[in-house]
């Protein structure tokens, strides 16, 4: 049987058939997209009413007023004392290492005098309030909870407001404790884009919010894309990927056993292993055999390794960093000796694991860095989820007399050029002699 | 005559008016989107042939093919060095200063060791290729240009690809002077969807890029929001905004034309003053009806101040930095005695010019600071156009085998708490005992 596709960079159609492998858009739903375009123009409306009966209908949850569908704060407290000692121990350590892993992205206030006394700079300032979307159903995970929220904390956010549809009892607890952790401020059992929109446009119980993040289904993303201008968003996540890179030193079974754990996701996620030694290869192949029906999740895994995985013959190492550069992976795991100097020639990746005890699993619980990554090649321009991310900067300038001076005759003959005389005047009134 | 309109923050329904005066959502047309779509999709499709097809159809030039539509190189350097001797001079100093402030904000990579060696940080790297929308039209500014296309070059963006539809002699001379300023490698003459289209996927003679940034009309701005994700893109912008608070003691004529040339951009441009002195407002008043008709864009002016200006008595300057942090202008001129201490409370604005000598215009030109700032009430979470918007991070990390022991215990425990056994078993097979 073989599970894993291989390929080989140095046969004629390798380009071809990476990029083939790699291709994913994810379909902007014309269907999909009218029903979101309604369910919006209708809360904008309608406000609470029409979330409430968004919620019956899609949701089955008959609630006679929003009050009904918040969780009350006390609740996320008592959910995160009452978890099992090991499970609140886990939670609790990883939440302190996020923490202090995203204060470093913290950023400051900065401004410069020149020599005429013109001051100029940037503040830094907190958004005031921001929405985390927390999907319903088997993607509802603690750790992103975690992940989308401390960065928000970090930043200083005033106001977390969480959104997510209802779910089993067992399950609501860790997310709840998470929530906790995370410093969420209020929980609202509303999910979809009702949910969405009840935080873009605001409603007599939910107030406006100022940013939206968290993952979410066709729906959400199609609601999130809509609502972009009004609030601001983060990036729309497709499938996630992990791109391995090793010199044939690694155990075997531990390549293997971390292609799984991306593949273990679901049936469309993506793992791919590059490496220049053959022999390595079969053996990877030989432990995923011997590996997979070990695997609770061992169909997914088989769908996810069959679809969309590959293990990859190159040339050398140096081209293997040349091939991530064009996947642009959301992680990439440099299972190599000199794992530092590899990460050097890395321009686009997600998160970078350096080195063979660098699972990929520690980054998506506990190592500290976001789990929120770039999907599809989007690592070519997007950055993880930061704190940067719930942070804005206003330009700072103050101009002396002297300043307004010698930059004011520059403008003038500037907005002159564009015809905009308003422009031009504005700043010839405060020159010294006009 | 009254040109603007006068609000006093006592009156009932004060805030009633001021939001209904704000009030701005640019409607995403579906007519406009269906055509974009369908030009999208062809471009993606065909390419090249495509894209001079369009050419063809919307902005009259029959071109045999992509290279005909292209700017040599040589021709920008020809360009700037033809400018008239002041022109030249004004555009040199205008970019020399905007590269200058640009470099503070240059981000570096980070990393922090632990106690056990395990090492965390960020690697911090520019975009490979980007591309600069310029409109045709009244839009197409100089400085606009230096101001899109400067922080990529600052951040290090390997490839700037300038689009812009053609233009008349004089005018496309100071834009391609601008470009060669600010470092932009390739110029075609192309606009529209079927431009943004070929940016985003790329075509035989356009490689792809990575993002996409600069205003257009509403083809290229639901253009943008469609190819997010497969390339970044830049805020949708909406019409330019003034907010300017003061004390009463700058003089009125300055503060009347600093509103005036918010006004000149376009009759949906928003000017707006605060301030606590009737007396001072009466005197703005007559001030803006005497300079008026003095005003070679009067008409535009008048348009603008009449459909979206207002005059507003505040009850003090504190209740000024309330409005102004719920307005979130895109401009905000603070024109009192203390403004660095009134601007640390401002929380919300793109740009905050401080002082009675900081007229706006000083910053659209030449102050240094970047004149892409976010518009209608965005300042809530977004921030001016700047290097870090062509940088992007990579999370880094290397853990120890110290380290991958404490941690696997960790994220093994999280990871069977969300029923994700691959990832567990990644963490533990790089436990010292397993």
């Amino acid at each position: 049987m073989a599970t894993l596709r291989r390929l080989d960079s140095r046969s004629p159609g390798f380009r071809a058939e990476l990029s083939q492998l790699l291709a994913f858009e994810s379909a902007q739903d014309p269907k999909v997209d009218a029903a979101v375009q309604a369910i919006l123009a209708d809360v904008k409306q309608r406000g609470d009413e029409a979330v409430l009966e968004y919620t019956r209908r899609f949701d089955r949850i008959d609630a006679s007023s929003m009050a009904a569908l918040e969780i009350p704060h006390a609740a996320l407290q008592a959910a995160y004392e009452q978890l099992p000692e090991r499970a609140r121990q886990a939670l609790t350590l990883a939440a302190e290492r996020v923490r202090r892993y995203h204060e470093h992205q913290k950023q400051s206030s900065w401004q410069y005098q020149e020599a005429d006394g013109t001051v100029l700079g940037q503040q830094i300032t907190a958004l005031d309030r921001v929405g985390i979307y927390v999907p319903g159903g088997k993607a509802a995970y603690p750790s992103s909870v975690l992940m989308n929220a401390m960065p928000a904390q970090v930043a200083g956010v005033g106001e977390i407001i969480m959104v997510s549809p209802a779910r089993a009892g067992d399950e609501q607890q860790l997310v709840l404790a998470a929530a906790y952790l995370a410093g969420v401020h209020r929980v609202l059992t509303i999910g979809g884009a009702q949910a969405v929109a009840a935080l873009a446009y605001g409603t007599a119980s939910i107030p406006q919010v100022d940013k939206i993040v968290g993952p979410g289904n066709a729906y959400v993303a199609a609601a999130k894309r809509h609502v972009f201008g009004v609030v601001g968003i983060d990036m729309v996540a497709g499938p996630s990927e992990i791109l391995v890179i090793c010199d044939g030193r690694t155990n075997p079974d531990w390549i293997a056993m971390d292609l799984f754990s991306q593949a273990e996701h679901d049936e469309i996620a993506q793992a791919i292993l590059l490496s220049p030694d053959g022999d390595f290869i079969e053996q990877v192949s030989a432990s995923i055999e011997r590996l997979l029906p070990t695997m609770p999740r061992a169909d997914i895994i088989r769908a996810s390794l069959a679809g969309r995985g590959a293990l990859i013959q190159v040339a050398s190492l140096d081209e293997a960093c040349d091939i991530a550069n064009w996947i642009a992976p959301e992680h990439l795991e440099l299972s190599v000796a000199d794992a530092p100097a590899m990460a050097a020639k890395i321009r686009h990746a997600g998160a970078i694991f350096m080195g063979r005890y660098t699972s990929e699993s520690l980054g998506d619980y506990c190592a500290g860095p976001n789990h929120v990554l770039p999907t599809s090649r989007t690592a070519r321009f997007a950055s993880p989820l930061g704190v940067y991310d719930f942070q804005k900067r206003s330009s700072l300038i103050m101009v002396s007399a002297e300043g307004a001076d010698t930059l004011g005759r520059v403008a003038s003959v500037l907005a002159h050029g564009e015809g905009l005389q308003g422009h031009a005047r504005a700043a010839e009134l405060r020159l010294k002699t006009n």
